[in-house]
């Protein structure tokens, strides 16, 4: 096994594979940045280059994402759980009328757990009781129209579910953690007043979250925060109110352009995606059973595959044949055990292709 | 100029420059780990070689440090300016006495600004007056008994000023912010009770912190803080409260790997430190007021070596021609202009030699 395809094959949960012609890029700006001669590592966030690299990881997300004028784009630090509490802490606390949230998997609870310490919340679906097995139908949901804000997560990453259509109704700002899904397929970002996604699943190195939010949810700020937990804080600083994590930031911009030059863009990526998540889920599908699905069909991720085998003991064989087989990262989330494979968006179709054939010949023995 | 000594004469303030046989390391890191064979930008957190990672930068940082077992040691995000806040929300917010700041350069200044934002805060010393050429004699102090803790810059990066000395007296918790002269030199880091260091001077890049905080000031924290604020919560986790900054982190295992093996510890470091600003300061004072040394002698620092030229016309000049010269990140800090040198521990003693020959020869034409 080469050490090429083992990175090939990673299916890791997150920090996710990147792609390989991202990491010959790093490899080569840790010796020295292209026409600058100096190690990204030692480069001043206050210097030309850097100024370069946030206008146009800061353009390529726009054009990605189409986002409309109306918007500012962050990069912060702290990942999706200091958005946690930036949310509330800014658009909540204080306030008297409970912000919505959904409960539908292990983040999304760590989401409601941060928004309660500091404001009144309102549990719009608590998807315990099915064990998180599978997501709202339209109908099963009331909004809030006075709510400050609906917040969900759009993918469950550890129970490997995803919404496939938006939810709420567009008199109350929309908020979403889009932390696992970020980037995979096109999605209209316009019907969205906060977005927020850290970078170690399609974007980049763990260390730094991509936040995207419309200009007239910021007008509607309260609270005298610290100015790094502050977003207009952080907006007039274009991002460097502080120092900056520069190499994961020169990172999402390698990623972002192989985004657009090398896949073509959402709806390329998308069709990818698809196409990876239907080969896992049809391997599932035709085991009759020995290999069980753990989302509801209509809201099986099309990153994270969860699945189980008949036991744990033969779950952990699974594990390690895959393993020495090269594929790594295969194992579920500590707290509710069994395989996962994440499809991330630098993950290629052919690792698919491989684990796929490695589970049905896996089912065969 | 080759792009190895490019690297080498990078004198940044920070993000600064990394040992070089760091660099190769990471180089080789982001294709694959060694004996793990995937890249370190797609390993999972969780895996048993982050823990190994995580235990060993521990161990690493307590052997430098020479640190009693009543220490924590945490790897946090946020740089220094987190903790300028999270330190006040800890042990100063809600409480009626005034903790005890020193003023003695901009960052200091931040500390404060930041302070006064949780709680009631005294200043000890205010150097702006002086326009932060020098800082306080022994005499010029004198501290509160009651106060919480005592709060000071060991070393202003922008004004290159340096105590050369452990402020305050015993009874007060000792909080320090070292990040730009942290493991630069033996220092008994035991009088105090917390220390905090942004990795992007001697540590590593820029997105990790290390704090050092003491057990007795752990049991005094106040407040009910969201989880990535609270250091109970944080030290509870392990550092792993939530996705770490995995890259950075392993960088500053091979850092102190680097620090340990190839230098031989704090006492060598300080010695090669020593003659590095030992060189700088003696080519400023050889000539006759051509270049002017900002900070009083007594308080100059060994890692910021801040000085002027005749006018800015002057200074423009010597950094373009030492630009020229393969010699970059000598501009002085936005804030006050100038030249500033960084000999931060990744920079060797022949880069000063060349910047040193540099100045005489510039001086001479």
């Amino acid at each position: 096994m080469s050490i090429h395809s083992l990175n090939e094959l990673n299916f890791s949960a997150g920090p996710g594979a990147l792609p390989a012609p991202v990491l010959a890029q790093l490899q080569t700006a840790i010796q020295a940045i292209p026409d600058l001669g100096v190690s990204v590592l030692g480069v001043s966030h206050r210097s030309d280059w850097f100024a370069g690299v946030m206008a146009e990881v800061e353009s390529n997300l726009r054009d990605l994402m189409q986002l409309p004028d109306s918007y500012r784009v962050l990069l912060l630090q702290g990942g999706a759980t200091q958005q946690f509490s930036m949310i509330p802490m800014t658009w909540l606390k204080g306030g008297k009328v409970a912000a919505d949230y959904l409960h539908t998997g292990y983040w999304s609870g760590k989401s409601i757990q941060d928004a309660r310490h500091q404001g009144p919340v309102r549990l719009v679906w608590q998807g315990q009781s099915n064990g998180f097995r599978q997501l709202p139908e339209e109908d099963a949901l009331s909004f809030c129209t006075e709510a400050p804000y609906l917040h969900y997560v759009s993918n469950e990453t550890v129970e490997g579910l995803q919404f496939h259509r938006i939810l709420g109704n567009d008199q109350v700002p929309r908020i979403c953690d889009m932390s696992s899904d970020f980037l995979s397929t096109p999605v209209d970002f316009s019907r969205f007043s906060l977005i927020y996604a850290h970078a170690q699943k399609n974007l980049g190195p763990a260390g730094v979250t991509v936040v995207v939010v419309k200009d007239d949810l910021l007008g509607r700020a309260t609270g005298d925060l610290p100015g790094f937990l502050d977003y207009r804080a952080q907006i007039e600083a274009r991002s460097i109110y502080n120092t900056p994590p520069v190499f994961a930031i020169y990172a999402v911009l390698l990623v972002t352009r192989w985004l657009r030059d090398e896949i073509g863009g959402l709806a390329a990526m998308g069709r990818i995606n698809a196409r990876k998540a239907e080969a896992m889920y049809q391997a599932i599908d035709r085991s009759e059973g020995f290999y069980q699905g753990r989302a509801a069909m209509k809201d099986r991720s099309q990153m994270n595959v969860v699945f189980n085998l008949a036991n744990p003991h033969q779950e952990a064989r699974f594990l390690a044949e895959a393993e020495e087989a090269g594929m790594s990262g295969l194992a579920g989330h500590r707290s509710i055990g069994g395989i996962r494979a994440s499809l991330y968006n630098g993950l290629g179709l052919s690792a698919v292709h491989r684990l796929v054939d490695f589970m049905d010949e896996f089912r065969r023995r």
